[in-house]
């Protein structure tokens, strides 16, 4: 499928965004951690419903992959501006994300 | 909330997509339905992100709106082509879903 | 439907968790709200499933049902230790869908 | 982390149930393949909650894992009875579901 690497990329991501939320929670700063957490959640979701649609033949998709694209950078930018192993992780994730986005939609 | 009268329209027609994908499969012409049955499923799945995202206050949610209200406007063309009951419902709650979508964007 | 009485108090409930995380997230006292917003999310993301699950004809979801009633009793439980009123308002969603989810299976 | 391989098979088990799901509504016995995309939707809902909720440092799960463990049995058993080769891979990434399901249980 031309979409194999975009869902892979889109699975990695989901799962590195909901464990950062989760694990920002336990964090001693975690007022510091607020849009982190907030972000990751948005993103998650919409990571998934990119998923989700792509795993179909629905043809009009590239709204989403372009809110995705936005998305997942906003979350990496955000997670980029913290030293937990897990923040980093989730940028690296995003990034990933945004290249096979890119690479889908190109 | 300003964003109340969306959410509400936004959780009416992922109820209305849903119920009417499944009972898609029910009916004797189902091969028909594929269209619709696929439609829906994206519906519902976009506008339960929406309605996600719209309960945080993560602010960067025009291009979601935009693509939500595309994917509504599919689905209720796709529904109006039946006559089946539930067709109706979910043509109605998808409009309804735009005009909503509309209004909070504006 | 005998089931649109859950179908609504899921839907309730599942905004109102979706709100409470995130308004948790402005708390000043942020760090002790870490389990309310931990618990709001899985609450949110199982009654959605139910949700989803109950707008089809699949039969078998006496264990889904059952495991939603503990999450909410756990949600509720979590939310009535706080005093935001985001927090009373999602207690009172959960309280109440696990009256329809016991209704539901009576 | 102990949840990596149920989160591993989770992802593969959602993708392959979204697949075959939309495959199954291009097939000419669309009819015939009702009860499956029925029940792979509901499958790959519940996986992904699963996936999820094990995202997070949230305890309580062995229910949600053992109503898991059902779904994903029955639709192993669905796709078994089809010709298909999304069926038939849809039905091993089900069962290998079920396996990381107890294996983490144990």
């Amino acid at each position: 499928m031309r979409n194999e690497k975009l869902i892979h990329a889109l699975g990695k991501c989901i799962n590195a965004c909901n464990y950062c939320a989760d694990a920002c929670l336990d964090e001693d700063n975690v007022k510091m951690m607020a849009t982190c957490i907030r972000t990751d959640r948005v993103c998650a979701e919409v990571c998934s419903t990119l998923n989700q649609v792509l795993s179909t033949k629905y043809k009009d998709v590239q709204g989403l992959i372009d809110y995705c694209i936005k998305v997942c950078e906003a979350c990496a930018n955000e997670c980029e501006k913290h030293e937990h192993q897990h923040c980093k992780d989730c940028a690296k994730a995003c990034r990933e994300c945004v290249e096979a986005c890119r690479s889908y939609a190109a």
